[in-house]
Parts: structure tokens; C-alpha cells; sequence
């Protein structure tokens, strides 16, 4: 019997026990948000350094200017095995309104329903639930000769209040937490059944342009038709952003855009994702992005141009006949592949000048960039995880991307030069951050499973 | 001698007694705005009461819910002469910051300068030095064999502060006020030697546009790409309103609009009219209106479309990743010659219609739209005035147009049917609503001249 069969036979008997040690972590009320619940987070922090401390890590609960922040750290049984970073929260969201609760939010239960088992308590998904199956994996390893990796656990209490402390903890200890890899387990399942890996998370660089005309503000009588309007102006430009089929028109947009690979195309394709239902749940039923890509591709894989807001001239109620001196709007651009933020910025900014009346100007104020963050579908991290999470399930991983960005994976790409394999067992009926939040039992027995096998196979 | 010559000299001969009237009109701190100065405004309109009474009319201080409205009416000498209404303002301006003006503001006194001598006070110009041009040209009549027509005074006293009580006046009041022609003196000359008739005011049609999209707020890490942004609808709206030439797409937009007859063109372009230095004023340099027209024609005689206002999205400080359920933006339309208000907005607002994605709706609030007023520059009233002018000035009156609206002219259009002749002696410079307000002594003197010879004419 391999150390691996030993481990998962160990994880089927103690159900219970990694059951009960959940739902102690979810008894807290950590609340990172409301200075209220201070003392409920140190003590979460608290329980877990005892947790890991049992498991013969090295423990410490660190104070940080918010909520302390655990840093537990254990060898591998073999030496020269490699070294995993294992991010978590043990922070929750506000539960209110409590009264949309059928009950105690930090009184966990498991609820039967009529497709399986739930655990019902704030934060049983996000993040508690899904932090524990790696606390759990790991206990299962200890019992049955010894972790197969390093590991470093790292986890904040502050996820859900912006992660104030974390980007200064991260600088002050870069070296100690250094790692060959993160793990990361705070995302969805394809469906109940499907495993998913996240292997791509758009950037995004941030421009607020403001066009500049008059002097002052004209009345329209006056000055209606010679003077420019920089309303008009900045219209044109963003009019200009987009060809006729929804693609970018800025000189070399594209140059660093990957297509991908035929197999991942053919994966993605074959998940039927229902792109009318997603449109259709807030109302829309035509897909804007570039016509010929998938409204799956359009999400995950291609890059997008948006104005998030756009002011100028008179906006109370009812109407001023007014030529306003200026105008501005704010852009994003989501970015894929080797896109570079500065370099997109750079031409952007080149194309907002170009389109400029000659006695109009624009202001640039950058509002932050970061890049596309991937694990390349070949890579061998990506490639073992994969095989892994198909032993447990029965089907292949989805290998997916993300839309949007997740701030920690682009803290810890920056700070430690860490790349990221995101794993988890979340649903998108969760419910989290709302009332009844609940984590599915099986998720939590299967996704400790899972990180068995991804963590043996991370280290053969 | 004729009628008209004695008249003329009467008004020479009088000089002093028509400014020491026109000083006890500027006396009163008729300031409308301001409730502390009703018992002012009451007396300035008795006063003129008592002068119009003096010289044979049936005068009245009518009370209204704000200031009095003085009403003054006499007869022609002869039967069957033109009726005339004769339109003027008592009230004036608040007057701070006192402490720049040189001298008491409701002091009037005559001051020598380089290029003439100026009446300084409140009100000077703006109106009651250009209103008793007016009534000194009747008492020069009345001293004279009569007056060569009909003539209704009409004096309000909340110009300055929006006409409140006026149209309901109108209203109540309009067989008794309906004349054949309304004479305004409230305008100015093109320069200190040259008269000026504005023959045609532009237009307005406002309309404020709701782009909506989807049914709430959107993440666009979530939705960038697939989901449409009311932003960029809008802006696309917005950008293809105007071709490349500053001429507006809208489909028949110019249907109605007259090109100018070629003498007012020659006119027009005589006039050396510094587009450099009008633009300059305010920061710009390049006319952004119709190319193949020059600025004094995009102001005076070219319709325009504008937005005046635009706001969608987040517009605080730094940036929010949203993709806007909705973008709006407030338009308007200055209109010349013949087009219709109502068809311009109804073709406008199908051109929006067509250019929504099948999602997107448009919601579309009227702030209100009415049509350009002009005295066609061939009628027999511009013809007459504007022989009447060169005869006092020895150049030939400016046939003008006006960018912006004057509300009472439209008020009166549409409640009593009335075109407007439009002449007056201001001059840019004369600081109305301003300190050290000003009014030419030779636009006064000139300008009592000049409206004896008008009336004449436009008796003949």
C-alpha cells in the first residue's frame, strides 16, 4: 500500500474528527472587519497555531498593525522535496442581515438536501472550509510518514477587509516565506461533479484621462458650434477604441495575446458553457466582446477595454446650456498573456493625444497596473494537479481561467516571485459573503483528498 | 421742416433735461432680487408712471405677485398708424462688490474719458439708459404734433431676476398688449460708430438621453468583454453625431436651415469680425464647428448639436472596476431658420433607437425645445430700421443674428404673436452687470435720435 492509499484511507476514517475540528475554526467570530470581533480573530489565529503546532509544524500567531497573521512551517519526511507556500484565510464577512439566516451563522451545522450534504455556517466555504482540507491533507501525511513537500502555511485574517497588513508583512519576510510554488485554495468547481484549476487571471491597468478645452466654462449661445467641446472629444475617443467586430484598435494591442491551445480550446468548447443563461441572468442577451471568440474566451482568455466612468458638463437635474471646459473618463484594460500594462498605457496615451484638437489637452492619471498572472496549461505544476484531481473524480480538471484579478496572487507574484496553482472545491451556490453561507460536505472530504494527491504528485 | 426733422432737434435742444430724467431713473436701487429693495422697485415703476403720464399716456403700475408691471398706452396722431409695444426692464442688478466701484452706484454721474463721455451707475446700460431712448423719442413726438404710432409701453420689474410674473401678465393681459411689432432696446451695437439690428435668435431643443444595459452594476473582471457598456453605446452616439467636417448627420438635420442671402453674407464677412482674438479669449484656437463656415456664421447663423452634460459609472476618486448599468447624457440643439423643434428631436431620437445594441434601452427626458425667432432680413421692418439707422449713424445698421436665446422675445412670440425688432446701444464694454456700469452719452443722445427716426419710419 503506498504512502498515498495510506493517507487517503486515513482521511476516509476520520471524517468526523476533521469535521468537528472544522466546525471549532468556524465557531469563531472572526469578523476582520469590525474592530468589534479583534479578539474572536486572534483567537482563530490562535487555534490554528495550536492546530498546526499538534502537527508538528513550527507555529507562531504574528502580530501585524490589523489581525495577526500564522506562519507555520514543517520539512518533508525526504529531503530535497519541494517547497510549498500554502496560502489561507481564517477571516469571514459581516453576517448580517442576520435575520436572512435559518440559523446561529457561527453555530455550524451539516444540513441534508437533496443533493447531499451541506455544512451551514459563515465562512464554511470561504474561506475556513477550504483552508481546512490543506490543514487536513497535511494531518493525514504526518500520520502516515510524513509530509511529502515542505510546507509553509500562511494565513491572514484580513482577506475580507483588503489584506491591509499582508503586502508589508510579505516584504519584511520575503525570505522566510519564500517557496516554489503557492498553493491557493479559495476558488470554484466547475459543477459538483468537475474539477477546475485556475490558470490565468487577467491584469489590469488603470487610466483616468481628463480632456482639456476652454479655459472656463462657455454658454452655448455664445460659443455654440466654434468653441470645442470636450464632451465631443473624449466621445470620439472612446468611440474609437473598438472596431465593428469588438476588437481593440490600439496600434499592437494584440502583439502579446496568446491563442489557446487547440486542446484547452476543445476543453472549454466542450463545457457547454451556457452563455445565454450568464448574459440572460442581468438582463443582456448580446455578447459585446470580439466576435469571434466564445463568450467563455471573451471572459477568460481575451483582453477587454472598458470605461468604468465618464463625467463632464452639467449632471443635476434638468438641463444647462452649457460648453464645459472639460471632460474625463476612467478606462481599464483587463490584460492576457505577456500583454504589458505600461507599454499598452504608453499607447493609449499616444492614441488619446493623437486625437486631439490642437487646442485641446489630456491629463493621465494612472491608477495602478499589473499584469496578466498564469501557470502555462503545459506546465508540469499544472500537468500533475490536473492528474491528480482526475484520480479523485473520476473526469479531467477544467483547466480555467479568471476574468477578474485576485489581489494575493499578484501580491505574492510581485513580492516573492511566486507563481500560484489555484485549487478549490467552492460552488457558485455557495452563497458566500450572503446569508447560509454553506460548504458542501463533500467538497470538504473530497477537496482533502484532492490536495493528498496533488501534494504526492507535486512531490514525485 | 418735417415732423421727423423738429423732433430731432428737440432732442438736441434737450439734452440736459433728458439726463437729468434719465438720473432720476437711475436713483432708485431697483434691485429686483433683492425683497430689502421692493419698496425701490415700486417707486421706479410710479415714477415712470408719472413721466408717461406727463406725456399724454394712459399709464398704470399694475401689481403682479413679484414687482409692478408698468403699462402705458397712447394714440398715433393720425388714424389707422402702426401699433407698436414697446418692451423695457426698470429693475437692475445687485451691485457687489461695492468696493469696486468708484463711485456710488445709485449716484449717477457723467465721466470724460478718452473716447467720450459715459453715464456711470447702475442700470446706466442695462436697461434704463436704452429704455428712455425710448421715451424721449415719444416726448420729442408728443412736443412735435403727436406720436407717428400707436405705442404701448410695457415695463417689467424682474428681468434680472427670470421674468417670474410675466407670462402670466401675458397671459391675462394679451388683447390688450397685442401690437403689429415689439420693440426691444436691449441690445448692443457692433461697435461704438456702427448700429446693429439682431434679426434672428437661435433656437433650442434640450433632450437628455438614459443608455441602459444591463440590469445592475457589473464586475468587469466578471462580465469585461461579453457585457455591454452604456458607456461606449453612448459614446458612440455622441461620435457619430458629427462628421468629419462639423456637419451634423442627423438625417434632414438641415432641411430647413437658410443659407444667408448673399448681401448679409458680404455684410458679415466686411465685418473683419477677429476670430482669433473671440476664441482666444477663452484658451482655444481652432473653430469646431461646420468648416466650410466662418466662426461669426457657426455662431449666428449655423445650428449645432451639444452635449452638456454626461455622467455613467463610478466618478469619485481613483478607480472601481464596474461595468455601469446605465450612462446619460444631456443634449441640445441650437436651431436657425425654419426647423422644427419637435421633428429635430423625434429624428434624433430614432437615430439613438437605431444605434442601441438589441439590449440596450433608451429613456429620453425633454427639458423643453423652441423654434429660432427671426425678422427676415428682407421684411419691411429690418428694411425701414435699417435706413433709419444709417440716416443717424452715416454707415449702413449690421444685420445681426444672435447665438443665444433672449427668453422674453420668445415668451412674447409665443403668447402675443409678436416679432421683435431688436435695437440698442450698449457696447461690449459697458460692464452691465458689473461695477462701474456705463452707458455712452452718445448712445443715449444718438440712440433717442435714432429710435425718433425708426418710429418715423416705421410709420410711413
Amino acid at each position: 500500500m503506498s504512502q498515498l492509499d495510506k493517507v487517503l484511507e486515513t482521511l476516509d476514517s476520520d471524517r468526523q474528527g476533521a469535521l468537528d475540528r472544522l466546525f471549532e475554526l468556524l465557531r469563531f467570530k472572526s469578523i476582520s472587519t469590525d474592530p468589534a470581533y479583534a479578539p474572536d480573530c486572534a483567537r482563530a489565529a490562535d487555534w490554528l497555531v495550536a492546530q498546526l503546532q499538534g502537527l508538528g509544524f513550527q507555529a507562531s500567531s504574528r502580530p501585524t498593525a490589523g489581525h495577526p497573521i500564522v506562519v507555520a512551517k514543517a520539512k518533508a519526511a525526504r529531503a530535497d522535496a519541494p517547497h510549498v507556500l500554502i496560502y489561507g484565510h481564517y477571516d469571514v464577512q459581516p453576517v448580517d442581515p442576520l435575520e436572512l439566516w435559518t440559523s446561529d451563522p457561527f453555530d455550524p451545522r451539516v444540513v441534508e438536501t437533496e443533493t447531499g450534504r451541506q455544512i451551514v455556517a459563515r465562512g464554511a466555504a470561504d474561506d475556513k472550509g477550504q483552508l481546512m482540507t490543506l490543514v487536513e491533507a497535511c494531518r493525514a501525511f504526518r500520520a502516515n510518514g510524513g509530509l511529502p513537500c515542505d510546507v509553509t502555511f500562511l494565513f491572514e485574517g484580513e482577506e475580507e477587509s483588503g489584506s491591509t497588513s499582508l503586502p508589508d508583512f510579505l516584504a519584511a519576510n520575503a525570505k522566510e516565506l519564500k517557496a516554489g510554488l503557492m498553493l491557493v485554495c479559495d476558488t470554484n468547481m466547475w459543477d459538483r461533479e468537475t474539477p477546475l484549476i485556475t490558470c490565468m487571471l487577467r491584469g489590469l491597468a488603470l487610466e483616468e484621462v481628463v480632456i482639456r478645452g476652454a479655459s472656463r466654462d462657455l454658454h452655448s449661445g455664445m460659443f455654440g458650434g466654434p468653441a470645442v467641446n470636450p464632451i465631443h472629444v473624449l466621445a470620439k475617443i472612446i468611440a474609437g477604441l473598438h472596431d465593428e467586430t469588438g476588437r481593440i484598435t490600439l496600434p499592437g494591442f494584440y502583439d502579446n495575446v496568446p491563442e489557446l491551445p487547440e486542446e484547452i480550446e476543445a476543453q472549454w468548447a466542450a463545457l457547454k458553457f451556457d452563455a445565454k443563461a450568464f448574459l440572460g441572468d442581468v438582463g443582456l442577451s448580446i455578447p459585446a466582446g470580439e466576435a469571434q471568440y466564445s463568450v467563455l474566451e471573451q471572459i477568460w482568455a481575451r483582453p477587454t477595454c472598458d470605461v468604468n466612468g465618464i463625467v463632464g458638463g452639467y449632471i443635476g437635474a434638468g438641463s444647462k446650456t452649457v460648453l464645459p471646459a472639460q471632460a474625463s473618463a476612467k478606462f481599464s484594460f483587463r490584460l492576457v498573456g505577456k500583454q504589458n500594462p505600461q507599454a499598452i498605457l504608453e499607447t493609449f496615451r499616444d492614441y488619446v493625444r493623437e486625437s486631439l484638437p490642437a487646442d485641446c489637452e489630456a491629463e493621465f492619471l494612472s491608477h495602478g497596473a499589473s499584469p496578466a498572472l498564469s501557470l502555462p496549461f503545459r506546465s508540469e505544476a499544472i500537468l500533475r494537479a490536473s492528474r491528480a484531481l482526475e484520480a479523485e473524480w473520476g473526469r479531467p480538471a477544467v483547466l480555467a481561467a479568471s476574468g477578474g484579478s485576485i489581489p494575493i496572487v499578484g501580491l505574492f507574484k510581485r513580492e516573492l516571485k511566486m507563481d500560484t496553482l489555484m485549487v478549490g472545491f467552492g460552488l457558485d451556490d455557495d452563497r458566500i459573503h450572503s446569508p447560509n453561507e454553506k460548504y458542501e460536505l463533500s467538497s470538504f472530504q473530497k477537496g482533502a483528498r484532492s490536495w493528498a494527491r496533488i501534494l504526492s504528485a507535486l512531490a514525485a
